[in-house]
């Protein structure tokens, strides 16, 4: 950590900054420039020190040296951290997709879908049963009875399933039935949430809050991570940016960034980030090329009929038509996509 | 809502709309332009309608032409909200401060800032037993025993506590010492605290998400009233911008722009708006100048020592000399300060 | 500034890092730390260098810790600057008021509007000749016959005139005319239009650009305070946000900001910061409690016929409205009206 | 055009309504919804006309339905548009590759990196005579005698040029050495320079200002294409947004929508946008996999000595990759690389 001094600030100010540093517990080393000085913080400094330190008199600025997350930080873990789910390894090099339906409706769609996703080569089922809405006048799901219709889902296809739990006190209903947890964007930093999916040792997909920095996401992954549940999948769903064009900014740089920050597995929802189904495929191309180790993808069997999202719900066949660019993508990259489960690659009809 | 038809729509697809426009329910109305076709939908729509229309072929948009908050909305309820707390009006034409430490930290420095807030003229005290804090390897709130300190300080000074509440399965607890529940900016979207919070009676002062549009925020307050709680006040904080040489920016326009959409009170926080106490005094006037019933600032004794939040925080001086300029501004603009309960009118030092 | 490495950084890519700042003229200074080394740059050091020591193995990031702007800085020139406009003097802790058309349009409206203006007492009259209009199809200003209109309506008011530049080739003509000359905010970083205005020896008011933030507004008006004209005035319009309910969100921060880092002027433009008419007089008395040194404010005698921004403009009589709402805060601010010149001092109809 | 009523709207204001919209020469549509009402209004519409009908009694907002560019839109014109210079056709379906320096600096760096370029298969050399700097302190780049050098390297290589020009004053001077000019992102609103760009018959680049919305962005374009120069290509290079983990946001969502709804090929710049060489791969990659039709890529012979934005360039190892990676990726979707132009494709050494 970095005290920045103001150009005017006196000696005595400079020497109470160095003396409260001690205080602190930590070491300073003052450097006189020649426009003003600073002083160097040494030791485990913490983010608080910065609001500890600025208050003083004579203080310009203070600025961190050192990256705020440490277990989810390649500095610490140099290794990739791969998410297994059953058969499937997320983060492996291969590349994963999961697709189906933003809101669970009715068991039939939501089964039509499931057939069709798996048939097309998803390798898990996505759907909501639990929705956060931002008006009280919306759909919200259809919570309890929404996890039933998925696990029959499960049933019928194999394919493991992720969907969104919303209230700490669902965590343990929803662990019954998902194989995957989703934290959805507007729970980013919902911190007693992320604490109880961090107690739990079923994987995590972390959804970027829309208004997060590349290190706040890393942070809100950090609070699943010091709980002690290590299987945290990281997904980029788009920032709120100043355009309206798209409903938010798919921030395509945070891929390869987080990749390189990280030792998580970062997967790409292009559903979410732009908001039209006509541009899905081409964005979710453009995460692939970008590094991401999957995608999590909205389809529906009837997109006229969703309950929810249908504008941005690809139908069955542009997604199998995305899956067909998706597997000459992988290829041409050297990131085929993953293998099918062994359940799964049976033909569909007799499972 | 009017769905906008592409240029080159045939009219086939028009057809297609107008009687998908019926099948949900509502009356349709094509109007035939020079460039393109549009068609109006008649009913009382919600906003999910859009997903089902836009996907249709032959549509370009669909544009909501009515508010999607109707609770919140002073076109459903014109008269201004007052939420009061003991003798306290909030949102009555009187300037109604709230002033205190961020977090709750030891008895004495809270004793100390409440009796300095206190006599200095506040109405409310505020300080955080929960807090909200962006890496898990911050301080967090002293949760339980944070509460009794509050608890003693309100008996102290006869102020009464606002604070904030974070996780639905605390609001039972909170409720015993709060006066006012705070729902803090990264829970703008959190709708299960946000629902259990509308269930209670107490007064609920809701922070604008630091991501969230104007609409986004009334829709937040909707959660909250459509339970049955209609004593809301929002709270403007900031909203996170590319300028990075403040904390947040604070959106001055949001002030009369609610005031004049919604009918409930509307408070600023400087504090958090800013991030830099020498900022606080002025853009806390500005707030008030603005049109704010009221503000929410960051008060401690010693903000060397501060827990959280230490640079944005004003000394009790520098808070004493905030109140001074608010009472010369209140009367120049016919917008007085809340006169204050008698039991802290009386002096101080007897209570 | 300060070289961080990374935390594997070898000790030869620390010496090649001191090596290199050595090589660029500077003094180097490392600083072995508990995680990761820095290294500080010591010297009168440029911009540039970041991007110079930013590309060599072994380092993290470089940050700056000086002010990148020297002319406009308060470090540099702790005295407030005063522009000086015949009598005017705008930033002398009088507020100063421009008011007039977005647009030039027929004569007689800006007559009309000029004379209603300064009857209600603002002290320059604001008109624009040359227009920046996002689409080619739109109405682009008179030109040189829109300054003959404004040269006349200064004639008869006694006012003097802003007005804005857009092309460098016209910077000769515009002064004839005006007394002011404006940068908008598109032109915020037109590098060869802001060294042109540099040149004279005129007032020039610098809109900041929509995207810019405190810093490079700053550089900006550096550009033409290094070319020799100190005559500059800062003037906060808006910036560009998520928020879409207003036209831009008015930095109210930016103004005691500016003011404290900065020794020029700040003027506020409320008309475009919001976008609607009946949100400018609540933000425009919060930018002068915030600090601001005036206003300058869009008025049309006849709002519905106004060639651009008529949704943003006030009629003479709300902008009367505001000027008397002024009067009482700049009262109670001790931040009185600048008293007008002598011309206008008399009685309008006479002059 | 659609005129949204409040709810409270009288009977005589919606006349009023009608009645003013007739005036200005529309024809009218009056629709009364549950809530409130709404008058279409039909005819060719100008934005304008938006501020002239929203400032009326009783009017809630005026919302446009029809594009607002013209010229440059698919609706209007729906082939793609093929930019052609010498042998290369921009648009065509196959990637152009543009490559060099940020700024030209010495000529011995300009002709060892244009050799580089052009032997890994670039299509043109980019590199900055004039050069906008955010800081008058900074280097602003040789000008004239950048445009020999740049020559220089055209002649010893057979590489098209592409240059920026900043200063309307300047586009002559520019013309006699680029064969692309390049508007810059800071100008994308700068009028003057784009209607004198658009009176000649050279292609031009139009970068997106970095606060531009897609729209304005387009009308930017049509600008350029109003004055009658119909080779415009549109270049992609970052938006600004809250995140300062990169230099800027690359906007990826926007290539398939710009592709969607205009005709003008759209290039993508991973050397801005992201700020950082070890991004530009990633982002490069998935700029094409999103449909861009090229890419302008900074690469400089020696990083560490670039007199501008060395933090960003390839170094020619790491652009030679790049195209290697961009070759497969391009078959792989049927989009290759464009064949090299005969003088380009003999051997280097020999040219």
């Amino acid at each position: 950590m970095i005290v920045v001094m103001q150009t005017d600030a006196t000696e005595a100010q400079i020497l109470r900054v160095q003396k409260r540093i001690r205080e602190l517990g930590f070491k300073d080393h003052p450097i006189r420039g020649v426009e003003r000085s600073v002083v160097a913080v040494l030791g485990q400094v913490f983010p608080e020190l910065v609001d500890e330190l600025s208050v003083l008199d004579g203080v310009d600025t203070v600025i961190r040296v050192s990256r705020s997350y440490k277990l989810a930080s390649r500095e610490v873990n140099p290794y990739d951290t791969v998410v297994r789910v059953g058969g499937l390894e997320i983060g492996s090099g291969k590349l994963v997709v999961m697709a189906g339906q933003c809101s669970v409706d009715t068991e039939e769609y939501v089964l039509a879908t499931a057939q069709a996703v798996r048939e097309a080569g998803a390798h898990v089922l996505r759907g909501g049963a639990f929705k956060p809405r931002t008006s009280p006048h919306s759909f919200e799901g259809h919570g309890q009875k929404g996890l039933k219709i998925l696990a029959k889902a499960k049933t019928k296809t194999g394919l493991p399933i992720i969907t969104e739990v919303l209230d700490p006190r669902d965590v343990d209903a929803v662990c019954q039935t998902a194989d995957i947890l989703q934290i959805g964007s507007r729970n980013g930093q919902n911190f007693p949430l992320l604490k109880e999916v961090g107690r739990i040792d079923k994987p995590v997909l972390l959804k970027r809050g829309m208004w997060a920095t590349v290190e706040e996401w890393l942070l809100a992954a950090e609070h699943i991570l010091s709980q002690g549940n290590r299987n945290v999948i990281l997904c980029e769903r788009g920032i709120r940016t100043f355009e309206t064009a798209t409903r938010f900014t798919f921030d395509v740089n945070a891929i390869p960034l987080v990749k390189r920050e990280s030792h998580l597995p970062v997967i790409a929802d292009p559903s979410h980030s732009t908001g039209r189904w006509y541009l899905v495929e081409p964005v979710a191309l453009a995460a692939v090329a970008a590094g991401a180790d999957g995608l999590l993808v909205e389809v529906h069997q009837s997109p006229d009929h969703a309950l929810s999202d249908g504008a941005q719900s690809l139908t069955p066949d542009n997604f199998a038509r995305l899956m067909e660019r998706l597997r000459g993508l992988g290829e041409a990259l050297g990131r085929p996509l993953h293998p099918l489960a062994e359940q799964q690659a049976a033909p569909a009809k007799a499972s």
